[in-house]
This record gives C-alpha cells, structure tokens and sequence, in this order.
C-alpha cells in the first residue's frame, strides 16, 4: 500500500504558558482565535510578539494556541543565527537544557530561561491512520519528496493520537529546501 | 569504495558582467578580491549592491568574481519571496526565461530582464576525483547525510572538470535543513 500524506509547513512561532501571556498581554488575557490549524484544537492567534536575542530580534512573531504548560519558541537555523541562540533540533515539548530567550508584549515582557527549539520534522496521524499504515506512536519513517529538489528524509517521527491528524511537518527551510508546498501529498517509504 | 564529498554552503550571491559592472560601479571599473572561494579561480568580493524586486529588497549582496558573460543572481526560496520574485531553480548558467530584477550599486543600476535562479545543488570535482569515483559531467547522484536531520538529497548534478576541486554545493536553506555545516564531508550513494 502506497502512504501518501499531506506537507503542512511551519513559520516561526511560539506557544505560550498562561502565565507568561498574562505577563505580556495583562492580567486574566485569553488569546484571540484567528484560523484553525490542520491539528483539531490548535489555532493561529491574531497575537504577535517580539522574540529578542543577544545578536537580533525577530519582530511580530505568531502565537498559536491554546496556551501550553510550558512557554516554547520554534524558529528556524537562520533565525537562530539572527538571534543570536543555538537552539537544538527537538521535538515538540521537551525543551530541558534548550537556551532561554527575551520576550516582549504590549504590556510587559518575559526572560526565558529555556524554550527556544528547532522543531524536529514529524508525521501526526490518527489512531484509524495509524492501523491503517501500520505504524505506532514513536516511529521513525523515511519520507520520499519527488521533483528537481527531490529528497528522502530520514529521522521522520510518527506521532498517533486520537486528536491528531495525518500530516507532515517540517519548518520552513526543510520545506523550501525540498521544493515543497503547502497540501502537498508526499510518500512514507 | 566510499566517496566523501566536503560540503560548501552557499549564501545568496551576484555574478555581474563586466558591462553591468561598470553601469553599478563606474566605467573601467575591476573587482576587488576579498577572499578566494575553494574552487580555483573564484573568489569573494569586496563589493556589494542591492537587489532590488517588486515586494521588497536585499541589502548589501556579495558579489563574487570573476566577472562572467551574463549577470546572475543566486536566492533562496525564502529570498524570492522577500523580493516578490518566483527564481526557477536552475544549473548555473542557464537564465533562460528567468524572471530579472533590479540591481542597484553605488554609480548606478540595472534592470534586468533575466537572471533570478536559485541555485541547483550540485557536485564539483576535478577529472582525477570523476575517474576515482567512477563519475563523469552531468552524472545524477544520491547523497546521504547523517544526523538528526538527516536526509538524502536525490537529484544531485556532478560536475566534472579540471578545474574544479571536490565540492558539494548546496545553498543556506539545503544547508540548514540537512543541519549542515561548511566542510562537513557527506557521502555519495
């Protein structure tokens, strides 16, 4: 059975703890849903903030919600570079030893003591999808990119829940580095 | 046999004719040498210009000399957007029907009317590395990167020629998406 799965590809962002949004937007702060993402429950928020590191600034940078346990930053390698962080290859969430950064909001702002990641290139799928192309939660695949910058990505990780569903993510320069779009269906081998 | 291939990223870049040079920079003006690049004969400049596209402008691009027969710009995926430019991706050289741009130097600018690519990725190797690696020009291969991020780029053209020295060239966005760094030596499989 051939596996095919949709790319969505992901711009810097942040997610934030309830407790840093209230520091930057104001006490008792709840975000303002803008577009749903692909993910069922996740959304784009019409807020923006400024990521502040030791080199540079990444200026209007999108929140997503809903707000998280825990505040993280997902920039890309050259964002990295603009800020000034080495920031590690992770997956989403385990951000120990991961380098802080500043934050800024409207009204007030945050220094971080960990939270910047690259976000590690994964697959999310249903449980019905996981059965289906026989694979479980943790997985690691190999995805086939056809075209002139066709590639193979190795390391691909399999994450299955029952509130996910089926769709690759990669960041920006993955994305442009394989020539891909948006929506477009790519192949597990 | 295993083939190892040291890796050169590179960043968004301009090749001028000797006739857009002088409407940039003056008339009987010549490069300045900044720093040799690893092939022979190649070199950084000390000079930079603007380019310039409909949705917005790079600053202060290198240019990289000698001067060549027709003017070329180099981008990336992410730079064509900042321009508001669609660069096809190409083998160097070959500009025909892409999209131009507007260069902007200290004594003048042109307009041009092709000359956008992004840059395909690409193996340079001198006439002893080819017959050593059983390779000849225009050969297609696979290279594998290891690593977190790691992939196999398919796709990839060899160039043969005597006088180049053994290089895998990819640009900023390849590089980062692979999680590469300049001279890290990858394999041809």
């Amino acid at each position: 059975m051939e596996r095919f799965v949709p790319v969505g590809i992901s711009n810097r962002h942040v997610h934030l703890s309830q407790k840093d949004l209230e520091i930057l937007f104001g006490l008792g702060y709840t975000l303002t849903h803008m577009k749903d993402l692909s993910q069922p429950g996740q959304y784009a928020c019409e807020e923006k903030i400024d990521v502040v590191g030791v080199k540079g600034t990444l200026k209007g940078v999108r929140i997503l919600g809903p707000v998280r346990k825990d505040t993280q930053i997902e920039i890309s390698v050259a964002d990295g570079f603009v800020l000034g962080v080495k920031a590690p290859i992770r997956d989403s969430g385990d951000l120990n030893d991961s380098p802080g950064l500043k934050i800024v909001g409207p009204k007030g702002e945050v220094e971080l003591n960990k939270g910047a990641i690259i976000a590690s290139r994964h697959i999310h799928m249903s449980v019905e999808e996981g059965e289906k192309f026989n694979l479980k939660d943790k997985d690691i695949v190999n995805v086939q990119i056809e075209g002139k910058r066709g590639l193979i990505f190795n390391n691909v990780l399999v994450r299955v829940n029952k509130d996910y569903r089926l769709e690759l993510h990669v960041d920006i320069e993955e994305g442009n580095a394989a020539g891909l779009k948006n929506g477009q269906l790519v192949k597990i081998v």
